[in-house]
C-alpha cells in the first residue's frame, strides 16, 4: 500500500439486491460515515448511480473533500473486475452488462474499482482483518448463498475472464445432489449456505421422529438461525445438522487446499457465527480427508471484519488499491 | 523473459525415479545437448550431485562454456520450489530433506531452481508450447499418476508452503471410491492416471462377459497403451473405459475452472496422446458438468512439448527465470 498520507480515506460501496450502503473508511477500517439507499427503487442504473453519488458526494464534503478520498471499491453481485462492469445479474434490476465502475467514477472524479461480494470481502480481510499479512489464503462468504474469494501471491485470482472463484458450485455430491439455483445438482452451496442448512433441517425432520425444538417452528420457515438457538439449548437433532452441513464444507475445503495450499481459510457471514457448532465439525472433516502432505498446516479461521460494516469494508477495501 | 543475449541457453535437469536426464535449452526450446544417468545408482546425494555436474559441466565446456547459461532448472518428485529441496519423497534414493538446488548451484556456479515435475511442465508450456502468450492455465500430467501445474497471472502457483497444486489427489468419489497410494480413497489420480486406465480395464474385464480384445492380454499386465490399442481397432470395451476415465477427469475438470477460470487445461503425458479417445469423453464432461458462466470458455488442448524432450524441456524453462 503507498501510504500517500494526503489521501487517508477510501470510499466502499456494496451493492446488494435489497440495500446499497456506501462509506468512508480510514486506513484502519474504520467506517467514519456512511449511507444507504435502495436498490431496487431505482429501474435505471443511471439514475441509481445519480443518487448514490449525490449522496457520497454529501459524506466526502463533509470528511475534507474529494482530494481526502484515494479510491473507490465497489463490490456487487457478478461484478467483473477486468471490465468494472456488472454482467447478467438475477438479483439487481438492470439488465444486461453495466459498467458501474465508469459511471461512478464519472461522476465523482475518483478512481474506481469493482468485484464481486465475495472477492471483496478477501480485500477486506487481507487489508483489515484476519488476513492481515498474509499473501495465500481462501475466504469463504456463508450466506444466502456460497461465494469464495482466493488470494494468491496477495493478489485476489480473477482468472482469464474476471470470473474466477466460484468455489460455492464444485460439486460435491455427484450421486443424488440437491438441485441448485444455477441448474445443475449438487453444489457446495446447497448444503453450506444458510438456504441449504434450512433445508437439511427440513429434510432431518421429516426423515426423523425423534423430538426436536425445530419440530415447534413451521417447517417452511425455519433458518440457519433456528438451528443455532436450538443447537445452543443441546438439541441433538439441530447438533447433528451442524455436524453434516460442517462436514460437507471441510471435505470440500480439504480439496480447495490441494489447489493453492492456503496458509489459512477464513469462514465468513452468518454460519461462521455458528462459532464451534459449525467450526468443529469442519476441522474434523479437513483433518480426517486433506491429503498428508498439506496436514494441520492450513488454519481455519473466523472473519474478523465487524459484522454491520463488513460489506462497506471489503468494498472500500478495494478503494485502496485501485489505478488512476 | 529478459532477453540477456549473451546468456542465451538454459539448462534442464529432470529427476525420476528410474533416470535422470539432463539437458542444453535454446530459447525457442530446442534441446542442442543432453545426457542422462541411473537415479537409483547413487546411494548419497552428494555423489549423484558430483556425477550430474560433471557430465554437465562437459556438455555446458563443449557449447560456449558457462557464460552463456543462464540459469539450470530442476524438475523433481516433491520438489519445494521455496526451499529448493526434495522433501520426503518415496520415488528417489535419498531420505529426508535432500537441498538439491543449493548443491547444484555450489557444483555449477549457475543460478539454479527446483521445483515438482508437473510445475517444471506448466513453465515448460508456457515458455515453449501450447501456453504461450497465457497467463492462465491448468497443467494436468497424466502419467503413473495425476500431476498438476497450476498458473494465474502467469505465476506457478506454489502456495504458502510450496506444495500447492495437488490436483491430482482431489476426491472425486467420496463413496466407495479406489484406494490411493497417499493412504485415503477416491483420488483422481486412482482412475484418470495410466494405472487408474488400467485398474478400470480390469474391473470391466471381470464385471462383464462381453467379448473383448483385451481378454488376451493378462490381467495383471495390461497398460493403458494396450486399451488405447484396443480402441483403435474398435474395441467396444476399450472405448468405454476412456469413456469412464474421460468422464471423470472432465468432471473434476469443470470444478477446477470454478476455481481459477483459466484459459485453458492443457493434457500432457501417455495418456493425453490417445487423442480423441480421451479428449472428446472430457470435453463432453466439462460442458455438461461446468458452471454455466464458465460454459466454452476453457480450451483444452494437447500439450505442444516434444515427448522425448519435454521434461528436460520443462525443467529448463525455470532455468531462464531462475534469480541469481
Amino acid at each position: 500500500m503507498d501510504l500517500n498520507l494526503e489521501k487517508s480515506y477510501a470510499v466502499g460501496i456494496d451493492i446488494g439486491g435489497t440495500n446499497t450502503v456506501f462509506g468512508i473508511v480510514d486506513m484502519r477500517g474504520t467506517v467514519i460515515a456512511s449511507d444507504s439507499i435502495k436498490t431496487q427503487a431505482y429501474e435505471q442504473a443511471d439514475d441509481y448511480a445519480d443518487v448514490v453519488c449525490r449522496k457520497l458526494t454529501e459524506l466526502i464534503d463533509a470528511n475534507g473533500g474529494k482530494e481526502k478520498i484515494r479510491g473507490v471499491g465497489i463490490g456487487a453481485p457478478n461484478g467483473n473486475y477486468y471490465t468494472g462492469a456488472i454482467e447478467f445479474t438475477a438479483n439487481l434490476p438492470w439488465k444486461g452488462i453495466v459498467p458501474l465502475a465508469a459511471m461512478f467514477e464519472e461522476r465523482l472524479g475518483i478512481p474506481t474499482a469493482l468485484t464481486n461480494d465475495a472477492n471483496a470481502a478477501a480485500v477486506g480481510e487481507m487489508t483489515y482483518g484476519a488476513a492481515r499479512g498474509m499473501k495465500d489464503f481462501i475466504m469463504i462468504t456463508l450466506g444466502t448463498g456460497v461465494g469464495s474469494g482466493i488470494v494468491i501471491n496477495g493478489q485476489v485470482v480473477y482468472g482469464h475472464d474476471g470470473f474466477a472463484g466460484e468455489l460455492g458450485h464444485v460439486i460435491v455430491r455427484r450421486e443424488n445432489g440437491r438441485l441448485c439455483g444455477c441448474g445443475r445438482k449438487g453444489c457446495l452451496e446447497t448444503y453450506c449456505s444458510a438456504t441449504g442448512v434450512a433445508r437439511t433441517a427440513r429434510e432431518l425432520l421429516t426423515a426423523r421422529t425423534e423430538p426436536s425444538l425445530l419440530r415447534s417452528v413451521p417447517a417452511e420457515e425455519i433458518t440457519s438461525k433456528d438451528v443455532y438457538d436450538a443447537a445452543v439449548k443441546g438439541d441433538a437433532l439441530a447438533n447433528e445438522i451442524f455436524r453434516f452441513t460442517g462436514t460437507i464444507l471441510g471435505e470440500a475445503l480439504a480439496d480447495f487446499i490441494a489447489f493453492s495450499s492456503p496458509e489459512a481459510i477464513i469462514l465468513f457471514g452468518g454460519l461462521a457465527k455458528s462459532g464451534e457448532y459449525i467450526f468443529r465439525p469442519v476441522q474434523e472433516a479437513i483433518d480426517a480427508n486433506v491429503l498428508p502432505i498439506y496436514r494441520g498446516k492450513a488454519k481455519l479461521l473466523m472473519s474478523e471484519l465487524k459484522d454491520a460494516d463488513a460489506a462497506v469494508l471489503g468494498a472500500s477495501a478495494l478503494g485502496w488499491e485501485v489505478r488512476s
